[in-house]
C-alpha cells in the first residue's frame, strides 16, 4: 500500500509543507488499513508515523505495514513535542476535518512553527482505486447483494419498513460486512417519492412500489445501490416511469467513458429523462464516488467539475419522484475502465413484482 | 421544552453574543426535539430559528414546537445573508464542532459582524435532565435489557462475538430503539480484559468470561449498560475480580450524592479496588455522563472537575483486567435524586453461569 505514500509526499513538497497532521480515519484507514477509531498520521518525507494508544497496540501490529505506529502515553501534540516527532516549520492540517478549537490547542503548543489549513488534499488520490481496492468494494457489493435477494420474501402486509431496514443492517453484519456503510433506506407508497425517506413504522400495502438503497462497509469499502421494486399490481404510470428510470440508468452504463467530465454523463441521462417528459422530477445528481466513504470524488451533477478518470469508482442512479404518489430509483456502482464503466451490481433490473 | 431556550440566551446575554450559530446536531435534538441529520440553530432573544431542508419539511413540523422552522432554498450561509436573519454584531460559533474550513467560508461571507469562537457552550445546560429526559433513558434502558435478556442463551460454543453484537443492534430496532448508541462490546476469553475491544469473529469457549457492553437510543437519547458473564464454570481468580468489581459498583451506587465532586466517587471506588489488591487492574474512569450522547458531562474520573448534580445521569462502570487472562466490568447508568443515585438498570448482578 506504500504505492499511495509516494505522490502524497510529492505534492507535499510542491506545496512547501513539511510535516502533514491527518485526522482524518477515513484518510488513514485508505492509507495504513488501520481501523481503529483513534489515530492520527504524520507525513513527512524523513518517515511517516501513525499515533494511536495502548487499546489499539495489538490491532496496529497486525494491520498496519506502511509505516512505523507509535502508541501514546499521553495526548497527542504533547507527545509530538516530547517525542521531537516534528519536523519543519510548515505544518499542514485538514482543514475540513480539524475543528477551530483543536486548531486553536495546536496553536497555543506548538508555538514555533507555522500551521497551515489546507483543504481536500488528499480528494484527488483517494479518487482513482487500485485492484485491491476494487476488489474489496465488488465484495462488499456482492454481500449487499445477497442480502437485498434475501430480504425482498420478507416484503408483507405484516411488516414495516423499519423492520425491513433492520432485516437488512442484521443481515450485512452476519453475511461478514463490518457494518452498513448508511442507514438503509425502504421507502414505500407515496414516501418512494422521498429520495432520502427515512424507513417508516407503517406496514406495506399492496399495490405501492418499494425503493431499496442500501450498502455495507467490507474491509473499510464501501458499496452503494439501489433497487426499486413492485408489491402487488402497480398502476401504470408508476411502470412507465420505472421503465424510463432503468432506461436512463442503462443508458448513463453505456455512456461512460473515461475523462469524461462528471456533468456531461449528467446532462446525458438528464436530457433523456426530460425527453420523456419527467425532468422536472429528477431532482438530484447522477451520481457520486464511492470509497471508503460512501460519498467522495467524483461528483456526477449538473456543476460537477470532476471528471471520471480511469478506475474511478462511483455510482449511477437516476430517479424520477411524482411527490405523493410514488417514485423509482435505480443505481449501480461502477469502476471505469479503458472502454466504459462494469457495474458491480448484477440484480436484475427487471420490475419485480413480489 | 422552551423551558430549554431562556437559560441560554440569558447566558448569550451575559457573555455579549447577539447570536449563536448551533451546528451540532445533538445539540439542536436536544433543544428542538429535531431528529433530522441537516439543520442549523439561529439562537436570538429576537426569536430563534432552526433551518433545515426540503427533505426534511413534513418533519420538522411534527417535531419542533419550541421555535420558528425554516426550509433552506439554498446553502445555510447565503440563507442567512438573503433573509437578513443575522441580528447583531457578535456571532458565535461553536469551537468544538466547526471545522477551520466552515468557520473560513463563514468568516468570508459574513464581513461586517465578529465571529466568535465559543468552546462548550451548552455542556453544563445538557448535564441536568428533565423528567422526560430521564423517562426517555429509562425506556432505552429497559429496551436494551430485554435484549440482554434474549441474547445470553444464545451464546454458545457455535457462535462469535461478531454474531451475538449483530443480534443486540438487530434487536434493539425490533424492540423500538432508534439504533445502538455505540457499537456493542462482546469480548470473551482473554478479550475480555480489554475495555474497549471490538467482537472477534472467534467462537466462544466455555470457561471464559464475557464482558458485554451496550446501550440504545430511544427518542434521541442514550442508554448504556455492562454485565459480565460466566460461559462455562471459571477459574476462581475470575470469581474473586468478579465480586470485587461488583462490590465496588455497588459502593459507588451507595456511596454518590448530590454535588459531589466526580473525582471523590472516583476515589472512593479505586481505592476499594486498590485494597483489594487490584488497583493498577482498573486502569480508566469511574463513569461519564450520558443524554442525548452517550459520552457527555459530568466527567466521573480521577481529574473530573465536575460534580455530580440534582438530576444529572451518568454512569458507574469499574472494571477490573488483569491482561492476557480475563476482565470484568460492571455498569448501570443512574440519574442523581435528593438522596442518591437511582440506577435506570435492574439486572442482575449476581455472576451468571451460562
Amino acid at each position: 500500500m506504500s504505492e499511495k505514500l509516494e505522490p502524497l509526499l510529492k505534492k507535499m513538497f510542491q506545496m512547501g509543507i513539511d510535516t502533514f497532521i491527518v485526522s482524518d480515519l477515513h484518510v488513514i484507514r485508505w492509507l495504513t488499513g488501520f481501523s481503529g477509531s483513534s489515530a492520527k498520521v504524520l507525513l513527512n518525507r524523513q518517515g511517516s508515523i501513525l499515533f494511536t494508544d495502548f487499546r489499539y497496540a495489538e490491532q496496529v501490529r497486525q494491520e498496519v505495514e506502511v509505516m512505523e505506529a507509535v502508541i501514546l502515553q499521553n495526548g497527542f501534540t504533547d507527545s509530538l513535542i516530547e517525542g521531537g516527532y516534528l519536523q519543519g516549520k510548515r505544518i499542514a492540517i485538514q482543514e475540513e476535518q480539524v475543528t477551530v478549537h483543536e486548531a486553536r490547542l495546536l496553536g497555543e503548543k506548538l508555538k514555533d512553527v507555522d500551521i497551515v489549513p489546507v483543504y481536500g488534499f488528499f480528494y484527488e488520490f483517494r479518487e482513482v482505486k487500485n485492484e485491491q481496492e476494487i476488489a474489496w468494494m465488488k465484495q462488499a457489493s456482492a454481500i449487499s447483494e445477497q442480502v437485498l435477494e434475501e430480504i425482498l420474501p420478507l416484503i408483507s402486509p405484516k411488516v414495516t419498513e423499519a423492520e425491513i431496514a433492520a432485516e437488512i443492517s442484521y443481515r450485512h453484519k452476519r453475511h461478514g460486512a463490518e457494518k452498513d456503510s448508511f442507514d438503509p433506506v425502504v421507502a414505500s407508497g407515496a414516501r418512494s417519492a422521498l429520495p432520502h425517506a427515512r424507513p417508516g413504522k407503517e406496514k406495506f400495502r399492496p399495490g405501492t412500489l418499494v425503493v431499496i438503497d442500501m450498502g455495507c462497509v467490507y474491509n473499510g469499502y464501501a458499496s452503494d445501490q439501489t433497487r426499486t421494486v413492485a408489491f402487488g399490481r402497480v398502476p401504470d404510470e408508476a411502470r412507465k416511469i420505472y421503465n424510463i428510470t432503468r432506461d436512463a440508468q442503462q443508458l448513463g452504463i453505456d455512456s461512460a467513458r473515461p475523462g469524461m467530465p462528471g456533468k456531461e454523463l449528467d446532462a446525458l441521462v438528464r436530457g433523456y429523462i426530460g425527453k420523456q417528459g419527467y425532468g422536472e422530477f429528477f431532482g438530484h445528481g447522477l451520481g457520486h464516488g464511492v470509497g471508503v466513504e460512501v460519498h467522495e470524488n467524483p461528483r456526477v451533477g449538473k456543476t460537477s467539475e470532476d471528471h471520471l478518470l480511469l478506475h474511478s469508482v462511483f455510482t449511477i442512479e437516476p430517479g424520477i419522484y411524482l411527490p405523493g404518489k410514488f417514485g423509482v430509483r435505480i443505481e449501480d456502482t461502477v469502476v471505469m475502465r479503458e472502454s466504459g464503466v462494469d457495474p458491480f451490481q448484477c440484480f436484475p433490473k427487471e420490475l419485480i413484482e413480489l
